[in-house]
């Protein structure tokens, strides 16, 4: 009944998103804390009119806003269902039975569940130490799609604009994606590259730094040769009305979400320093979580026993990582019960390492 | 850059969407006249809250609220950006390149657009006389996915659910998907045929009963083996939050639905009388839409004329379809409006034709 490629794959796992009614301080899949802009709330108020009419299959009023904002023709927009859409369509677009797709590694593991769906060849070619960009095997692969994900989840580190520049270049026609859905947190975004480079496509996400996690809205930037490719495997109308306008008004409302960036960037530092002292390494972040380290041991239970306090962190169990723990940064509040949380659990911790040290000497 | 399918094949065109501003009678793409329920407005009215944090990824509320409803366990259900995107999910899990998906001719044409990103082969087969299913030749397709519209656009007409059955079985292990778009205002419907046939889809959407075009919602309701399969190629967070509120809403509130389905209707039996006194072949329809027909005859001039008056039909410029318009049914106001003048215009048009007749006899 189904292509043996998807009976054959596992899902795409997100990170749980609890039942309504269930008071929990949610760290775990990197939303803002606080909440979206005073005109967003205008626009649904009014908004049941909206509904009975099918959307602008182009989601006019938010790709002219786009246009306004990033300064960009609005040929070079596209808008998403999210940029997780977005990067469906790439693969899409892109990639066929065989064909190959390749990332540093980790990185946001919806990646390999869309090279499963498109039957490709994933070439993970993992970091170099702390973090640094692996440009030369990126290059050796010659994939059809490369993709880097920046600032990088989970680790949090900023590939610089160079680097992400020369990397382009060398790959000739090969597609480079640069999912920016972090970038409003960080210190540079490669659409500044765009002009120099036909096959570079930038995703931005209206879920972290604008609040909007539940409304779904991403944009792709690219040159008009990419994004028309791209639309042609677009669902007609992938946008509702109600996510177009409150994606253009978000978009209206640019001094709301960069106030809230502001004040999630100020807690990162204070937290950052924070875990360090309670003996976490934590590579610098210029996202809207950090990644908190201790090499070599399993932080499964430690996560396990922050949930049973209500305290939802992001846990990947693959060999990689199952020494870390994504942290999204929350409301100061949040953060000071989780450090609270932490430092006790990780005394408790040590003490019973110890102890059993202790046990086997003698 | 990109496949070299995905570079050869054309978009989908989607029927005209009206820039906001212009005063047309918008008749083109079957959307509902009657506003969707006052519920909806309230979930609206307080919802910016719900935006900050991701959606369920199974869109919990909606599938409790549709399990309910249409009287299913919920491992039986799932939930789509519009049941365009459910389509789209479909033709991904189960077509690779060279595979085979059927169906009757004409009909909605997005699937040919979907045939094409996925590289399969299109059987399509021509509906007998007056849209009667070639069960037969759509066996003897053999393919991997067949397609049965029901009520089928552009028709409007209704495949008794007998039909239905017998081809579900004589496919064996081959997936049917009846795409019941329109099917709120027919009288029969193959959710009851689900128990009886393993590979079995039942697609709806709330774009038309509902009054909900602009929200992007729809349902796929089969046996829980083809759900897990779908859910694989499904993005994670396909719904937002608004649209989960909304569409669980609009479920509570069925009467309101079901008040205006049967306003359609009545107008709906009307009109097609009033156009079959203008000369149409009309066949019955079961849908939100009118097929009129003058066979052998472009109508695209008659659309054209239309729309210079502000009153948007659906002229499909193909040779199997350009001698038909297809017509949603809107308020009596605005019917009264298009068959004014149609009346004229196709007056007019006779006219014409019986002036260069009589200049060819002279």
């Amino acid at each position: 009944m189904f292509r043996t490629a998807i009976k054959r794959m596992a899902a795409y796992e997100p990170g749980e998103q609890p039942r309504p009614g269930r008071r929990l301080i949610k760290l775990n899949t990197n939303e803002n804390p606080y909440p979206p802009s005073p005109g967003v709330r205008k626009v649904l108020a009014g908004a049941a009119n909206l509904l009975r009419l099918y959307p602008p299959p182009r989601a006019d009023e938010l790709i002219d806003q786009a246009a306004r904002v990033y300064r960009l023709p609005r040929e070079m927009i596209m808008a998403g269902n999210g940029s997780d859409e977005l990067l469906a369509m790439l693969f899409r677009a892109a990639l066929g039975p065989h064909h190959k797709v390749a990332y540093p590694l980790p990185t946001y593991s919806l990646y390999d569940t869309l090279a499963k769906i498109q039957e490709a060849v994933v070439v993970g070619v993992p970091w170099h130490h702390e973090f640094i960009l692996p440009l030369d095997e990126l290059v050796r692969a010659r994939a059809q799609l490369t993709i880097i994900c920046n600032p990088n989840s989970p680790s949090g580190t900023l590939t610089p604009l160079a680097e992400i520049s020369a990397l382009a270049k060398r790959l000739g026609r090969g597609l480079i994606v640069v999912d920016e859905a972090y970038v409003d947190f960080a210190d540079s975004s490669a659409l500044e590259l765009l002009r120099d480079h036909p096959n570079l496509i930038v995703l931005r996400s209206f879920s972290k730094s604008f609040s909007l996690a539940g409304m779904r809205l991403g944009l792709g930037f690219a040159h008009r040769e990419v994004i028309d490719q791209l639309l042609k495997v677009k669902d007609s109308y992938n946008l509702s009305r109600l996510a177009i306008a409150v994606g253009a008004q978000a978009l209206r409302d640019l001094d709301w979400m960069r106030r809230n960036v502001d004040r999630v960037k100020s807690t990162r530092e204070r937290v950052t320093g924070e875990l360090r002292l309670i003996g976490f390494e934590v590579p610098p972040s210029q996202a809207n979580f950090v990644m908190a380290r201790k090499p070599g041991r399993d932080l499964a239970p430690i996560a396990a026993a922050l949930r049973k306090r209500g305290i939802l962190v992001r846990h990947f169990p693959t060999p990689a990582l199952k020494d870390a723990m994504r942290i999204t940064i929350g409301t100061p509040a949040e953060m000071k019960a989780l450090i609270t949380a932490l430092r006790l659990l990780m005394a408790a911790a040590l003490a019973k390492t110890t102890r059993r040290g202790a046990a086997q000497v003698r």
